[in-house]
């Protein structure tokens, strides 16, 4: 290659950029001024507590794990090693949850793209825990790993999105065993954001360390902070299944971020009340958090919250519900009671087409989540069908929505001139402020960007097709798959997650992994 | 008819209506007891406030009516007859407007549908001020007196619409003399909520009055409580027009509700900046708020906010924006520091179609407007393409949202029974709930009763027709208007009703009246 094509490649990059649907969109640590809102009374939180420390102490809960079960008797906690259920005195699990940080750091291989993690920060992870993949032309499929690294392009280039995610989809091209090694290389190698892969098992997880490892070329589980996490969900009612323990134990000790989520449906996993549904929810979060202060103490986690209901209609997961809005902000609350971060959820929905309902239902979940003072939104983009489905279009959607929540959170400044007193009396009563020199200098960058909303007129959008959101949608993401170039990467990091991928293909042959 | 036959309809109509999408929705007074959800600090507050009474008292707003004027210059405002530009001190200013009540009952013709403004409560309106009526069939059209009939028939139905509306569509097969009395006519006898209809100059709303001295039996202008009411747009920049001027001497004068409510797009009738907007905004609002006191102190008004930006890439309004849900929550604090109920907004957008964009900036709305403690939310179903069309579909659509919001804002009870800690104890770790006592005597009436989401899972979707949120909502608003009924009014006040229409039929026969 010529040095003259090296520049034309170089500019024809910038242009592709400049007109790029997030060209004008900001990438950074999103901070929530606003007072959190808040569906109980602290005397109501009180309660709930009350109700989770009478469940951790008389109920107990089921560790399905030998190693975690000795760890848990070595701390003083009343272990039935035949049940597997294990009761904690209250003062042994405050203790234990105390531990945890307020706030933490969490590292991305671009330092540039590092996080803040609680206190009033927010970050928006994409979708995750996904079956198929779908477009308005292919329609649903199960995913594949060609789907899994274009969502991981996406999220690349998408400037409110904050980490790679994992299980973005099942990439079921790929066999089991092999499975969490393509995940990682794609997030790697396509993102230079915070960096997530599924703590499952033992193998999984340790595989995704020694390839944080090698990307960072250290020892990770050697810093003060950590480069990589991921979620664990309690099997509700009252359980952590060896899958999750073998997660919690192998990132726990290395110090990587550990967003335990209990996973409840009112009326399904827990009984039918909400107050029900989160007092179980608390005492299953508080265990885990627990545990892994065990572990290390000082371990980052996140208290995770996702309890919506059954419909009862039907028996099918309902999300974007009432019930689920206030799950999510009594999460919030009862995370602050315990000073910990707090995980919520973003584009939750149940509909199967990217559609109003979708986006209703996606709102219901994402404005309490945001306003709950959420420090970490799972699945902020994507979902439809309860989760099953992940929607290329449904990503662009949700995407518009999490850079406008950017733009609101930022707040507006109330001074001089931003009053602009003077241009109010310099125009005539009845007249407009279009040439003002006030509105000439802002024009161009005082609002939010929109790129997906179309604001032409009925006429205008006729002509041009009467193309509806989903239809625009999904120009947009093809022109961002386009447009994307992966970030620059040492050669030698890559080659040497190539092999060790390769290697670990050839010992993991044919071993049963967790999914 | 024999009574054989009345019996038979008389079931069959209830058979119908416990069919009915809105079958297990309450009408109620809604309270929400959340905290208010604020932007600014109240020292922010205070500046918006201090740089409003500048524009009060040294630029100035027009009132472009001769009556107007002269009470103006009564009450010792400083009027300039030439440019009918007003200027007043602050203290004529706040001490008119401390004399508004903070709160009122407004008087429905069935007194079970009467109303409380301000404080806590909430009431959703319909569709205003639209040219065009849309469904999935027929497209977009001119409206017709059809359409509007239809319009209240369904906002009779909805349990969570507390008011006939006015304006719902523009009545195009009407001559415009003509339009108000049938608009009136149809809010009188086919609802029997809290009524409607526009303050635009003096003839409209004295008829409105006669109307309703017609319903009432008795000039209720007399009455301690309104009974009507209507919306007031200052032409902005600082500007009270003399149609709107009519309106608020007629309507207030006789104590009716009067709503005043700047429209402001930042960047087009105001600086861009959001700060200017809601200062000139709260200078319109509070001029015309005093003004109404001028004329009968205490007075119901409601403080209106409409302020949203302009796309300037295309001139357009915008709206669903965070610039518009940062004005949506400022105006509710701008009430509150005055002592005002506060109306807001709900389904604003400016999507063509019932679609993603259509929902979700229909939530950009109404959320800041529900959770900032709006009173009175305007336009709260049915709007697309910016308020120029309304959507037969699009009603049903925000119709689902707005009784989620009606569950949501009742909040949930923490108690021993629903804490249910006997249930948790009870069902094994990792078991289920489905079939406990406490789960089968909640399992029909614990959760929010959506009638348009869709939660089958995607097999059966596909299997009966695929049909998308808009195609489902086609379905049922047709459905709804085939279980309409009437509300029982006596036939002979509907006759005085219908005479008083065909009267001023003949007498209004070629004059021309504001639309």
């Amino acid at each position: 290659m010529t040095l003259t094509a090296s520049a034309d490649r170089r500019a024809a990059r910038r242009a592709r950029r400049a007109q790029s649907p997030f060209a004008q969109i900001p990438f950074g640590r999103i901070q929530n001024h606003f007072a959190p809102f808040e569906v109980i009374t602290p005397e109501q939180v009180e309660q709930l507590h009350e109700a989770s420390m009478h469940i951790l102490e008389n109920i107990g809960i089921v560790f399905m794990d030998a190693e975690a079960l000795s760890l848990w008797e070595q701390a003083g906690a009343q272990v039935d090693h035949a049940s597997q259920n294990v009761r904690f005195d209250r003062g042994l699990i405050l203790d234990l949850v105390a531990k945890a940080p307020a706030q933490f750091t969490w590292r991305a291989r671009n330092p540039a793209r590092e996080m803040t993690v609680g206190g009033d920060f927010l970050m928006f992870a994409p979708n995750g825990g996904v079956i198929f993949a779908q477009d308005l032309e292919g329609g649903r499929r199960p995913g594949t790993l060609e789907d899994y690294y274009n969502f991981l392009r996406l999220a690349q280039l998408c400037p409110v999105l904050h980490t790679t995610g994992d299980q973005l989809v099942v990439p079921h091209d790929v066999p089991v065993s092999f499975r969490h090694l393509h995940r990682s290389f794609g997030a790697w190698t396509l993102c230079d954001k915070v960096a997530m892969e599924a703590p499952h098992g033992r193998i999984i997880p340790a595989d995704a360390i020694e390839m944080a490892n090698i990307v960072f070329g250290a020892d990770v589980a050697t810093f003060d902070e950590p480069v990589l996490g991921g979620i664990i969900n309690s099997s509700s009612p009252l359980r952590y299944d060896d899958r999750m323990l073998g997660g919690m134990i192998t990132y726990g000790r290395a110090g990587q971020v550990l967003i335990i989520t209990p996973f409840v449906l009112a009326g399904a996993m827990s009984p039918i009340t909400i107050a029900s549904a989160v007092a179980q929810q608390n005492a299953e979060a508080l265990a885990g958090i627990a545990f892994v202060q065990l572990l290390r103490p000082g371990a980052p986690v996140i208290y995770g919250g996702f309890t919506s209901n059954i419909d009862m209609k039907s028996g099918a997961p309902a999300f974007g519900t009432p019930e689920g809005a206030w799950a999510m902000a009594i999460g919030a609350q009862l995370a602050r009671r315990y000073n910990l971060p707090y995980r919520g959820s973003g584009s939750l929905n149940t509909s199967k087409a990217p559609d109003a309902q979708a986006a209703y239902e996606t709102m219901w979940t994402t404005w309490p989540a945001v306003l709950a003072h959420t420090n970490f939104v799972m699945h902020a983009v994507g979902w439809l069908d309860g989760g099953l489905t992940v929607s290329y279009e449904k990503i662009i959607i949700d995407m518009e929505n999490l850079a406008m929540f950017q733009t609101f959170l930022g707040g507006l400044a109330i001074n001089e001139e931003t009053l602009a007193l003077d241009m109010i009396a310099a125009v005539p009563p009845g007249g407009h402020h279009f040439g003002t020199p006030h509105t000439q200098a802002r024009y161009a960058t005082e609002f939010h960007p929109t790129f997906l909303a179309d604001r032409q007129n009925f006429e205008l959008w006729q002509e041009n097709g009467s193309l509806d959101t989903a239809q625009r949608a999904n120009r947009i993401w093809k022109q961002l798959l386009e447009e994307y170039e992966a970030p620059p990467i040492d050669p030698a990091v890559e080659q040497a997650l190539r092999e060790f991928v390769e290697r670990r293909e050839r010992e993991l042959a044919g071993v049963e992994l967790y999914t």
